[in-house]
């Protein structure tokens, strides 16, 4: 990359590997930013300047190249690296995720779930062993995760976070619905169901709005 | 409003106001755009930009009122509506959705779910019945429902789709991964889990990048 990427262009790059995946799939070997822009609701001149940032593919006139920008950013986004992922929390949040078949394609492993819940102990999910939480110190360290997705109740969040640092653990993806405190080392992102429903209520409301 | 609100905006509406609701939950009675910035990785001037669009809050130097404007916000993203939700597709995630506790305060209700496997036609979950798909046309038509949760594989999104809109359904909050084709009277959103998993794999990748 040509140095620094603003946080907001970080939060499009999903957006811009999604999209040159889809492309991709469909045959398209090159793509204007003026084509790019529209599927994603963006400026020729926004997609310019954010492809600038990653360096070397502003071609004037001939478009983007897919393939290569698509692996460009997947590289990026750390995509090319393998993660193996812990679950806590084996609710329906937890063994959603667990299933989702693109994280493993993508290096997202999931080897192990944790709850506090007895009942789901025995299950052999997938072949993901489903562990009490109590033992979360005991066996978390020997399994190299690299990602803990923390599916468990919002009361039982921070706590559990503070467990999953003192284990080790530098990288949470939170569904749980709570602000977590966490030292500057540990990278925390959280998932926000709600707001895409709101981005739907808002269309709702507004049924003539322009789409810019 | 004062007249046209940009898309981009209209994507950062839902996170003012869960920052805002956060805020008011603490108790903070106003707050300046610096600080709401730092709050949501934008600049303060982008603050005092998008909140200028919703009109009247702009009072230079005292800060927002916290409150007036989470409601304001609220209203623009029409929360202020009641929605009766049928959720497509009764799996893990179909479930989660069911059961995640701010919807229906927020008032978003799931009033049905539907699904093929004749295994779950028996289940009375909280209240809400499950029925087979096949019923879809003879049941949804009566239900007043105003947005479909669809949370089907990707291979029955498409044909799902056609049907609730011939069952006069008007919004769909699409869970799976398939861009779905729709006519222009449709509005449909997608969800797309892995894109914060792909900016925490982002953040692993360059501990060290600013954060902006």
């Amino acid at each position: 990359m040509n140095g620094y990427v603003s946080d907001a262009v970080v939060r499009r790059l999903p957006g811009y590997y999604r999209h040159l995946r889809e492309l991709e799939e469909n045959g398209v070997v090159q793509i204007s930013s003026q084509e790019l822009g529209e599927r994603m609701s963006l400026t020729p001149s926004q997609i310019r300047q954010d492809i600038n940032c990653f360096g070397g593919f502003g071609r004037q006139g001939y478009g983007y190249p897919v393939h290569e920008l698509k692996e460009h950013i997947g590289e990026i986004l750390g995509l090319n690296r393998k993660h193996r992922m812990a679950i806590i929390g084996a609710g329906r949040i937890g063994n959603a995720v667990s299933r989702y078949p693109s994280f493993r394609r993508e290096g997202f492993e999931t080897v192990a779930m944790f709850d506090s819940d007895p009942a789901l102990m025995t299950e052999e999910d997938d072949g993901i062993g489903i562990y009490d939480i109590s033992r979360l110190e005991e066996l978390l360290p020997e399994m190299d995760i690299s990602i803990a997705v923390l599916a468990v109740p919002a009361t039982a969040a921070q706590k559990t976070a503070d467990r999953l640092y003192a284990c080790g653990v530098r990288a949470i993806w939170n569904f749980a619905p709570v602000d977590l405190q966490h030292p500057a080392d540990m990278e925390v992102v959280n998932v926000h169901m709600s707001d895409t429903l709101h981005i739907l209520s808002y269309r709702m409301a507004h049924p003539d709005a322009d789409r810019k």
